[in-house]
Order: structure tokens, then sequence, then C-alpha cells
């Protein structure tokens, strides 16, 4: 049986491109003792995959070597297992990589967690019940914990992280304003997800439009993009300011300096907090986290999206779609069918 | 009797010169129902009146108008009291101004404060018993909260913020470097203040010496000065970091942009979290932690530093030496004696 596999050969400069990976055919390897064959069915495309490609920055994960395997997320069928936590047909979630099947010791790849089939479409456990879905609910509750009346914002706000801390900040009645690129994606935000308003960052001032939907100030901003975005944050801080740095898409791909933030020391006058968060922090905590979330779908409060694209062979290119916008709701990629 | 005050009568571009300054003789207004009369004794300089001077960025309090009297914290006597809260020659620290007689209402000064004479030297209420020793107190153990066998890292750290901030976590057990100008300001931390080591980042790269002296990464950095060094600093954090942004004495007298953190996403990987302090939030606890730093003193665990300056005509030139570092402990302008 053939397992072709995508390799990370180049750390790219700037945008990843085709080149900086390579496609090989392997032939899969059979599960020795302790260990588990998993066919993947499904992978997620993550803004961190940028960093993992990269070994020149102190990170919370090692980087990807050259010649390796991407790493990914993804979820699979188990096929056969030597390992008793596993047994053939269970659907697992873990670091699988961008492969077809995935041969390997479950300690030794993170941990695989199964997961229950029928529930919910297979990719919602990359989505809401996965490491976005952990991300925003961590994120928000745990470090930024919201109070009722408080004005939440949120950058990346359609993407997977995003949309969730926004529902999240709703639930817990706060007045919530997303930043998102583009008509489409606002519009998601404020008719489908109840945001209380939507920033067009393409075509408006973004400092302009926080000064006006959030006259007290915000006190809570879940930072996804960095870049001047977050420095129109800073400049519209309220007391006691929780900024959440989660992420900063918009310089991942930048081959000079990160851009600095030039209103960092706002935070001195609004005794405001900046704090960094990794989700594998709260891992002993997700089962209760992905319980209460999909109580709140069930209960019609809380929504998903996925954009599904197929292909293995299509990775690089969709990839791509998380850096430029170009993608509705949770980007994923689906390598198999379940048969 | 003739009262000399010092007015803002411009705001300053860059460093605060002779010419942003007026002098100006008045007449001692006699204090009216609730009101008092204090003698200035001394006035404190601080960074944070270069702030004070300024009316375009949000601060946490309303700036000098033009024509008013520049704002400082001093010690005075009381000549004359309408306010049952004090008696003829009560020695009070607050809000003075930059002139030889204070009257008005204590309250609307933002409160006197009464300070025992002949235990320390006056002067001493301005530094560590006032409010550079309380920002330095609450901001280490109240915000950033030291554990034994951390590292802790002060920028400024001779100044009069920084010795108290370095000096309470030594006592706390902490391994600490600060960072100062010059060898004289290094050797005071090492030799007289008991640090376990100075970086003179006047001659050296900040960025290597921390990575030498701080092996396992910084657990707590107290800024007092923003800058380059901060980024230095963001390259070196810990795990768990906290950073306490007191101030960014380099960058007030900047005209262009504010020096922004490039390395400011490293709090992400490091869970870092920065924070921005005020010592004014302490107020309720500050006679507590004034006895508290007073035993330390007769125990000889606490050192104190003024750099008395003398004559309130000199009050510009003398402000200017806390940008150019060219003062040696905390900065204090005798105005009068107390006779």
């Amino acid at each position: 049986m053939k397992n072709m596999q995508c390799h990370l050969i180049k750390r790219p400069v700037g945008e990843p491109v085709a080149s900086d990976f390579d496609f090989v055919e392997q032939t899969v390897r059979e599960p020795s003792d302790g260990e588990v064959l998993v066919k993947n069915l499904f992978l997620s495309l993550d803004p961190a995959m940028r960093g993992w490609m990269m070994d020149n920055k102190k990170s919370y994960i090692p980087p990807v070597g050259l010649g390796e395997t991407m790493r990914a997320l993804g979820i699979g069928k188990v096929l056969k297992s030597h390992d008793p936590k596993y047994k053939e047909g269970d659907y697992v979630s873990g670091l699988l990589g961008v492969q077809e099947y995935m041969t390997g010791n479950a300690k030794a790849v993170g941990g695989l967690t199964v997961v229950q089939s029928g529930l919910v479409p297979m990719e919602r456990y990359l989505s809401v019940l996965g490491m976005p879905g952990m991300t925003g609910y961590f994120g928000l509750l745990t470090e930024a914990k919201p109070q009722e009346g408080e004005t939440v914002v949120i950058s990346g706000a359609s993407g997977a992280v995003g949309a969730v801390v926004g529902q999240i900040a709703k639930i817990k009645g706060c007045k919530v304003v997303g930043i998102a690129g583009g008509e489409d994606k606002c519009r998601y935000l404020t008719e489908e997800l109840g945001f209380d308003a939507a920033i067009d960052y393409k075509t408006s001032d973004v400092n302009e439009e926080l000064r006006k939907h959030c006259p007290k100030g915000l006190d809570i901003y879940f930072d996804n993009v960095g870049g001047e975005i977050l420095d129109a944050a800073l400049a519209n801080l309220a007391m006691h300011a929780r900024i959440i740095i989660c992420g900063a898409i918009s310089q991942y791909n930048n081959t000079g300096d990160m851009y600095a933030p030039k209103n960092y020391l706002a935070i001195l006058p609004a005794r405001a907090t900046m704090r960094g968060i990794v989700v594998m922090d709260y891992v002993k905590d997700y089962a209760e986290a992905g319980m209460q979330m999909a109580t709140w779908m069930m209960e019609g409060k809380f929504k998903a999206r996925e954009d599904v694209r197929e292909g293995l062979e299509n990775f690089p290119e969709v990839l791509m779609n998380l850096f430029t916008g170009d993608n509705n709701g949770k980007l994923v990629l689906k390598v198999a069918e379940d048969d």
C-alpha cells in the first residue's frame, strides 16, 4: 500500500510556495508493538504551520525538519492497532501529518484522541471542537475573563479562532466587534454569528471605526493578526483592558522585521495586560470545553463553519489561502473518503 | 510675602528647555476656609513630569495647562491651616508644585499626607518612602509576584524606582540583574545594593549580556526605559515571564514615533504577560508598604540614595539630568531651608 507524503524541503522565505515542499511516495509502514496505523481523512490548515516551518525563532514546539513530513493536525481512522487504547475503526484526532497514512506511536506524536463519529461532521473536530475552538475558548474565558457588558474586539474575527471567541463573548453578555477583511466576512459576523458590529479592515480606518463602535474603549482585544490593527486596538484601550496575543498572521510571511506595535505604551495609563497564549497549556480541560461548546451548538447559540478543500496534492496552494484571507471558515483539506 | 512660581508656558518638543518655563513672582495667597498654606522644602523631579507637560496623549492624569504652575510632588511645612486635619508645623507630602509656597485645599491637590520629621532625612519621603518607592514595591510585589530563585532584570536599575525593585527582589531571594548607564552606576548596583550583576548599556550588547547572565531567561523584567533595551529583554524571556511596564524614559523626549518593540511576539511562546502599572492605584496600601521598607532600612537590608540639588530657579536645568542620566539616585530639588 502506497503512502503519499508531503515533505518540507525548504524553509520558506516570505510566502510558502509549492517548491518548498516535495511529494514523495513511500510504502505504508506496518505498525510495530505499541503503534497504530491511521488512514488520514481530514487535515487542518492553520496559521501556526508557518511558524513550524521556521527554525530561526524560539517557539513553543520544535520546527519541522527539512526532509520530514510536514506537521499537521488531522482526523483519521484507525486501520490497525497494537496499542490497547485504540481499536480498528476508531476515529482519532492528533498530529497525523500531511500524508495519506500515519504509522506511529500515539504518545510519540503528542497523543491521539478518539472522537465520536456520527454526532457532527468529522471536520468539526478540527475547527470548533479542535485546536482553534480550544484556543478561542481558553484564551477568552480563562485568560481574558470577560464580564457582562464589556466590549470585546477580535481581529481575524471570521477565522476559526475569532468566530469562536466572538460567539462565546456574546453568550457571556458582551458587546462584540469583529475585524475582518471584506464585505462577505463582515456580513457573516453580524448576520450569521450575531456580532454587534464588524469592521472591514480592507476598506476602512480601523482606529476610527474602533473609536466609533467602542466609545468606552476595548475591555478585551483578542489578537490573531498583529500589525497595524494591533496598534489601532492599543490606541483604544479601556482601563484594565486585557489583550490576548494569540497570533500575528499578518506578519508570518514577513521577510523583514516584524511590525512592531508603536502604541505599546498605551498599556501603561490603561493598566492593561498583554498576554501570550498557547492552546496546549489547557489540554487537561479540552474535554469539558468541547462538551460546553457542543451543548451551545445544540442550543443553537453557536455556529461553526468549515471551508473544506480536497486533495493532499493541493496542500501548498490551499495553505496559501490562509494568508491571503481567501477562505471562509476553518480551512480543512479532505485527503480521503471514509470507506 | 512673595511666591516664586515656575509656570509651564510651552509644551516641550523633544527635550524640555528653559524657555518652556517662565518664573513668575506672585504674592502668597492667604488660605481661605478649608485651605492650608505650605512652605515647600523639597521638590521631586520625576520622569513622569515629561508626560504631564503634554496634552497629545491619553494619560493617567490631566496635563499641566499652559500658564499654570508646573506640577511636582514635594515635601513642605504647614505655615497656616484652616483644615482641621493639618496643624501649623506639620510636614506634608503631596502635589505642591514648582513654587515656593502652596496655598490650597488638600483634597483639591490630590491629598496631602502628614509625614514624621526626625526619623529619616526629609527628602527620603520623595524617594523610597514616596512615589518611586511605592512604584517599585507594588509593581514588583503585587504585580510581578517574584518567587524565590527567579531571575529579575531591571532597566533604569540605579534610578529611584529601579533600586527599590532590585533590593526587594534580593530580599525575596531572587537573582537580580540591573541595567544602567555607566561604570559608576553599575558598581553602585553590585557593590552597594547587592545586585548579582549589572549591565552597562552604554558599553555593552544588552541582549548578549542578558543571555550570559540569565541562562534560564528572565522571569521578571521591570522596565523603566523602553526602547532597544525592552527588545533585548523580550528576546530573553523565560516561560511565564512577567514584564512590568513602569515607564519608558528613553522615549519621552522623542519627537518622532515611539520606539516600538520588534520582539513583542516573544510573549506568545513564552506565555508571558506585559502589564502597565500606575502607582496611584495602590494608595490605600502606601502606609503598610512604607512601614515595611522603613523596617528593611533599619535592618540594613535596604538602602536609599538621593541626589539633592538646590534652588527653585534651577528646576529646568536639573530636570534635564533625569533624561541624560546625569543623576545619582533619586533627583530632588531643595527649594528652601526648614527654618
